[in-house]
């Protein structure tokens, strides 16, 4: 005798803790119960953890990202449009590639609606980024973004309540819960925004490597097929690339310092790795939008828009449209700038083998560049400018790093932590680009 | 570098998640922080889904029991008093030995200071059991429990927020996150509640089989074992019995049935199995009580004490100053009664071989009896009594139940389910005692 139908959620959870497999609609009604206040955060925070020890199917990852994506507003496919494409990176330390990227691949003719997130631990945030522009607003309503797309194909604003407001939740709850780190539930809370968003392709960057939130290249590797079936299974093509995430991206880590990086990059210049991950996103993205077929051609469109100040000017514009001092990007000494200063200075002699991403990352957090709690505010001028890349050879008193500091109270232990973030060896390393490999 | 020391919920979420072990001073500050409600709900719900994957280890499970032990009053041991047991079952279909056991050892001259629960799901509970006797009060102030203990030796009441009321908020959490089936949360629950009423020493009736929560032998001994460890170190001494749970115990399942039978068996009658699970238990409340080492006399004590009508009169005397009908003892049809019966016949012929207490247990709520969710209401007048037990040959039209209904309107349907709970065989099935093993 069965006295209580599987239909609530207590039995959903026991369901998922002993191993079983949800349906579409008991998914269904487990966002759209939790969304009208009938399950409550403690009862989901249990369920998810579940899902965290027993994974999800792919039909159960499927069904409910389908249910988080119809938790809000769709945004419509217009046709006769430019093609829709976005870029999502899984988070790492100095990865401004997003503002490089998306003004970028707009010049090519590609519409690039954006959203973006906030820096949290030790990696950093896209929007946190852009703040660092005097003026510039990244929250916008839905239409006013979607009208900015229209006008000059891009836009970079933060989550929207408007669009799959259940991940929104769902997240804020995982991250209080130590269920962030569950593939399924990564996947359906990048592809339910993503979906909700209208694209026509989704181009991945997931990082791999000791300053990633995905340590090995085989977890990447089982992401990067998650985001491909789920994201086929719902319509939504998903490419893209693993890159290495072992040392911080290009040489700046913090917000101020990582926007005038990204502009530099822009106008041509800018670290040699940046600038090679911006155009291999770029041209999976130009592939994806179907703009373009041929990797090679791509290459060069995108080398043109940089090199011909198309994607600087694209930049201004946006900048300018979301409010913004779009001065700065042919001033880059208007962004904000600390005051005080400290060189990391090489201790003994050797190659620099490793530069640690994640100790790096950790250390612009204490020094104000990031939070550890999502209501904290970020200081838009401190951060780290790195001296020396991985493969140099450095003497004693070669200048390894320089802080960039609200204050000189705490400059001696932040420069003992980055001092510890150097390796230094004998043998000349090996040099690896940071793309590993592509999928999709 | 680390930004955070290990000293919030999400790093002990973390910890327990990834499979590693809190220190004492951890829990006691979880459990500290829960009750302050510093710690959300959710996050606790979380943490506990974590602990029921991961199980907790001996250190944490003592640790835990105390962190709960010490989130309320604990009562003292008066020198120069009687020893002071209490009984405790993990849940049964027919279970009403409390209500035997308690007035019966008390009249023994062991002190019974018993807080019981309430039925959930198919197994029973004696409060409700208690509440069919009219007038009967559960809910007494601690200071009014202790009085009508050193009184006549023995209260049963409900849980209250004075003692450990951390269990209490931590249960009500674990049932509707399904995170009940967990040995350490389920021995730190059951313990911190007894350590708090300042026992000597517990019984425990642990039941096995497919009417228990307990389904195999080797879970109970794992529980059995737990239980004597974590008491042992918090100075409890724990010991008991294991005992069958797949037919219900005695001729009745339902709230005023079952004291019904529980006076009869008070009185010196009853069902042989009731009568022979309250012996077994009673001996060992008298040798833990240190009443009696011999357990050949502590069953004599016990028989004499049910032969004199000492146990039953100490049953109204308890009745009596829970502001209950004592006369039921004497009368029991003055007990709630319901209207409306159906009898139950055998469709065939054979031995009884099975009597499925789980369908039944099931079958008593669908009734009434008992409550799905914490907040419904159960009648007390409504149950089954079992007219044939295992081992009984019966003709087709042999009464095998017959069912004490509010109305007949579902009378057909739950025939026919009280029907499918017995089992007839050709071969007569071998009779086993309730007692399968003892420990401590």
């Amino acid at each position: 005798m069965r006295l209580r139908s599987f239909s609530s959620i207590v039995d959903w959870i026991i369901i998922k803790r002993d191993g079983g497999e949800l349906s579409a609609v008991q998914l269904q009604e487990l966002v759209a119960q939790f969304m009208r206040g009938q399950i409550t955060d403690y009862q989901l925070s249990a369920w998810l953890m579940a899902a965290f020890f027993r994974g999800l199917s792919l039909d159960e990852t499927v069904a409910l990202t389908d249910a988080m994506l119809r938790s809000g507003q769709q945004l419509a496919h217009p046709r006769n449009r430019l093609p829709k494409v976005d870029k999502h990176s899984t988070g790492g330390v100095g990865d401004k590639i997003s503002l490089c990227l998306a003004p970028l691949v707009a010049a090519c003719g590609v519409a690039v609606p954006m959203i973006s997130g906030r820096g949290l631990g030790h990696t950093g945030g896209t929007l946190d980024k852009l703040e660092a522009i005097p003026g510039y607003q990244t929250r916008l309503t839905v239409a006013k973004f979607q009208s900015i797309v229209r006008r000059i194909g891009v836009s970079i604003i933060g989550q929207t309540d408007q669009l799959a407001p259940a991940d929104a939740r769902m997240y804020a709850l995982r991250d209080v819960t130590g269920t962030v780190p569950s593939m399924p539930l990564i996947a359906a809370s990048i592809l339910s925004k993503k979906l909700a968003a209208g694209l026509d392709a989704l181009v991945m960057d997931i990082k791999v490597g000791h300053g990633a939130f995905m340590p090995d290249r085989k977890a990447a590797r089982a992401l990067s097929e998650l985001l491909r079936h789920v994201g086929k299974r719902l319509g939504l093509p998903v490419r893209g690339l693993l890159t290495d995430m072992s040392t911080p991206i290009g040489t700046s880590v913090g917000n101020a310092l990582e926007t005038r990086e990204a502009i530099a990059v822009l106008t041509g210049g800018g670290p040699v790795d940046t600038r090679e991950l911006t155009l291999a996103l770029g041209v999976e993205m130009l592939q994806a939008a179907g703009v373009e077929a041929s990797a090679k051609r791509a290459l060069q469109l995108l080398e043109k828009a940089l090199a011909s100040g198309a994607a600087a000017e694209r930049f201004e514009r946006m900048i300018a449209l979301h409010g913004g001092d779009a001065g700065v990007v042919a001033d880059p000494s208007r962004l904000p700038r600390a005051r005080h200063h400290s060189v990391v200075l090489a201790a003994g002699a050797g190659y620099v083998s490793a530069v640690d991403a994640r100790a790096l990352g950790e250390l612009a957090v204490a020094m104000g560049a990031g939070r550890t709690r999502a209501d904290q505010d970020v200081d838009p001028r401190v951060g780290i400018e790195l001296c020396a890349g991985v493969g140099l050879w450095v003497e004693r008193g070669t200048p390894l790093a320089r802080l960039h500091c609200a204050s000189l109270r705490s400059a001696q232990q932040w420069s003992t932590e980055a001092l510890r973030a150097f390796t230094l060896s004998e043998r000349k390393p090996r040099l690896r680009g940071r793309v590993l490999e592509r999928f999709g």
